[in-house]
């Protein structure tokens, strides 16, 4: 299993993470050693996943403070400003990104030394690291209650290690649930356009053993008709306050084909996933991103030149269609106003 | 507009077809002189679609038969059995093959003269490819009755001249709908894993000037849920006489999504598509292909090198998804055992 500092780590004067746009061909170190670097390996998607980009963001924060020459509070609080701009501006959906920006605003506003600060920073991005992770093996406790004995399980994108930093969130749930019935069986959609179902999930279920069958998305469908799935499981970005939740596009679909089969549809993210400032998914930002992750794979143009294409990164799964969110604190059912837990501090 | 001749057309010793492995990137002849290397055409998806499929095997026949130094019509006719064998095996879904062949046994049943079998198959294949086309413009016709003004209408895979030798099926229906409203526009879908949509269907729209944007499959959900689907309109490669269809896989999705959001869904195909000799989709058999077509993208590795794959061809679309199945004959409805026509002759 990939250990939480193979995924991403504070290291010298650098942000270092593993490129997941290399995966799963080359198993490859970035070095980010400036905030506009780390800002591109995030718009990239070399680090993805809601609560890996948090972890980015307050390491990006710590980087800068460390890299900053400032030797006061008034100029390195300046180029903080700058670095916080950048970090936020960065992709707008998951909510997390905010959430550790905010925490890092916190200590910004109470520290009063410029080494002093340098120090808590660097120490709160690693705290908020471990908690990610701590929080991904609670969630996996507390989902892998929900599986029955062989169940066969479907997930989309990749909500693994590599999205939180360590263990996973949906994927934690696969990972603790397999550690006690090796008769689990998931199913991996590929998660077009970016594939990182097949890149990036299937290769972390390969390294752990779980058995598993990659499909392409369009095959999802006739599984549950055949009555092939017993349960959805996927992450989100942002879940609002209603409990609709924001997560990578196709997972909507999955949602309804859940509903329509009588399947049920966990949705598994920590706490600090939950944006409780937003009252449905309608007010939750979807990325659009570039025509060309459809019409071009690899070399290879996969359209006619000049084709129209739509690219929304995320679709909103309503709280109708999820059968509970799981989150470190537990599993919560509707009405998810009143049962989900609070931001984690 | 692809003339049926540029689609697929008996020349001299060959079937020369438009090879649709190669758009939208080249537009290049496929010469396959004899049953070998029109199978391997068929299985390669040179040329697909189930009307396609069928022409294809008919004008392979008369190739057989032009090609055989055969004198005695013992001999040509033990020569077109093997033909008709390996024409038969190349691909399992399309009844359209069989159906074609169908219409070759009953020719050469009732010819006794070797020289005028190879007319009368060649003649009958040519028939069967005018007929087929003629259909097509039948079942435009029909079906663009079905959509309002401004429709905004998604299909899935390539129902188009390229799958029916001109004109086409479902894309028919879209173009003879644009015919009279050029404020028509499309959502086409890429079609994972071979990407006929992507390739073929937006090649064959923008060929056309017919309004479209390209989407990868998973976006379609959100789509719906924005409510910018007026209409679904897909083919068919076998419908069974309770209406079950089979169709490129991910259109039962596309069928269930429809169905949860009030949004008719149309299957638009020929009688010879019609198999009354099976009673329901579950006797159709539905083809697995190749694990590469998904771990695999020209020369880019997708998934981890050994990841299991499943990746059937094929989904079915039951009857009760389906609010009208548009034939030549016209627009039929439930219950499709008494309203769906007999298979032309």
């Amino acid at each position: 299993m990939l250990a939480p500092a193979d995924v991403i780590r504070l290291e010298g004067d650098a942000v270092v993470l593993l490129d997941q746009t290399r995966l799963p061909g080359e198993r490859i170190d970035r070095r980010c050693s400036s905030v506009p670097e780390l800002v591109l390996a995030i718009q990239e998607l070399a680090i993805r996943g809601a609560p890996a980009i948090g972890i980015a963001a307050a390491m990006g924060m710590a980087q800068a403070a460390r890299n900053s020459g400032a030797t006061t509070m008034t100029a390195l609080r300046a180029e903080l400003a700058d670095a916080r701009a950048r970090l936020a501006g960065s992709r707008p959906t998951a909510v997390n990104l905010g959430w550790a920006l905010e925490r890092c605003d916190e200590v910004i506003a109470g520290t009063e030394e410029p080494d002093e600060l340098r120090r808590s920073l660097a120490a709160l991005a690693r705290r908020i690291h471990e908690d990610e992770v701590g929080r991904c093996l609670s969630m996996g406790r507390h989902g892998a209650e929900l599986l029955s004995p062989g169940a066969r399980v479907l997930t989309h994108c990749n909500a693994g290690a590599l999205a939180t930093g360590g263990y996973g969130s949906a994927l934690g749930v696969v990972r603790a649930a397999h550690a006690r019935d090796p008769g689990l069986h998931v199913w991996v959609d590929e998660t077009r356009p970016l594939l990182q179902g097949a890149r990036l999930t299937a290769w972390e279920l390969a390294e752990d053993g779980i058995p598993h069958t990659l499909i392409a998305d369009v095959a999802a469908g006739q599984l549950f008709a055949r009555g092939l799935v017993d349960a959805v499981v996927f992450g989100a970005d942002r879940i609002a306050h209603n409990g609709d939740a924001a997560n990578k596009i196709g997972s909507y679909t999955l949602s309804v084909l859940a509903r329509a089969h009588g399947v049920p549809c966990y949705v598994v993210a920590p706490s600090s996933t939950i944006d409780h400032a937003i009252a449905s998914g309608a007010g939750i930002p979807i990325e659009e991103r570039a025509a060309d992750e459809v019409a071009h794979l690899g070399g290879t143009l996969l359209a006619p030149a000049g084709t129209t294409v739509s690219n929304p990164a995320f679709d909103v799964t309503p709280a109708a269609n999820i059968t509970a969110i799981v989150t470190e604190a537990g599993v919560h059912r509707a009405p998810f106003e009143q049962s989900l837990p609070v931001s984690a501090a």
